[in-house]
């Protein structure tokens, strides 16, 4: 429908999570309506972003001071790890007020299909951190995929020697949730780690 | 929960519509944690679009050439006119493949209560235009809201005597659509505007 710059526009917009071709369009448009000083500033603020935030060098989330604002937190449990896959994932939990240690984010979960091994999630940076701080409590964060299942169990496999308490998320029929949608390998799992109902 | 840089992105991603407070959280995340060749590609995709489109001198449509697209096309009936709010309401009725006539895009609807009157919408220039090219029919492709309904009187009010044949777009219940959800207004129409079955 588009061609030329506009076209380009939306493929790129394209190429964002969530959007749509349709949101695509309307995005493109939307940007070449509105006044001109904000769509620039919204143009200026990805560049901006882009190239200030990296990798932390401790914990590897995407920060724009090194190390990060979670590793310098003096107030935070420094005993206590939670192993997550994306920075994203850092501030969905954040926003739960549940976890008060630091962080450690594996930036991709182990597929040997795909060649993704141990170097790819960081393993050896996380082994040294959590000898040299001497951590006693770790939780892991990860998806219940087939990715997630793998790099959970071989991170508790290489890591129970050195952590006390090595723990993952509950997985089960998530609230709000529907028996009727819920697949057979999650009731499996719902009826296997069902709990008494306390009174 | 975001700060700095980051934040001002997040800030404006949200100007866009659409985008909520999540989706702008995690747009920006993916946008710092995206191969940085692509991200930077997007900004400057948005840069060169919003400097390159103008409205086209014509008939208002936002175009990278001008005259658009459309009003050069020689194969298309040069005696329809289609007048519609916005750039976006051009591709819609595009997609529809129902309309072979010229545009005209008006930017704005008539609303009396926020100032806005006939010089916002172009009248003058459309008047001309009608007169120009001896306009035969015009479809007016506009919301059915107070301003669309405050517009689709005014223009027909004004051009009937210059136009034989001005329309405006069917009314009722959309396909898909729900009586038990249709509003009042909308069900008072739909029965005044009920039509033989065919056989």
């Amino acid at each position: 429908m588009f061609s030329g710059i506009l076209a380009e526009l939306e493929k790129n917009l394209k190429s964002l999570p969530g959007i749509g071709p349709k949101t695509a369009q309307r995005l493109a448009i939307f940007l070449i309506s509105m006044e001109k000083d904000k769509s620039l500033q919204i143009a200026d603020s990805i560049t901006e972003a882009v190239n200030s935030y990296h990798n932390c060098s401790e914990c590897n989330i995407l920060t724009a001071e090194n190390p990060c604002k979670f590793c310098t937190a003096p107030e935070r449990d420094n005993k206590a790890l939670c192993i997550v896959e994306t920075t994203q994932d850092v501030y969905l939990i954040e926003n739960t007020h549940e976890f008060q240690g630091k962080y450690f984010v594996l930036t991709k979960l182990l597929s040997p299909l795909d060649g993704i091994g141990p170097n790819d999630i960081h393993f050896s940076k996380l082994i040294q951190k959590v000898k040299n701080e001497n951590i006693q409590e770790i939780v892991l964060a990860l998806n219940p995929s087939a990715e997630g299942e793998t790099t959970i169990v071989f991170l508790a496999t290489n890591l129970k020697d050195l952590v006390p308490s090595i723990t993952r998320l509950s997985t089960g029929i998530p609230f709000g949730g529907d028996i009727e949608y819920s697949s057979t390998p999650t009731l499996i799992n719902a009826l296997k780690r069902r709990y008494t109902v306390k009174e």
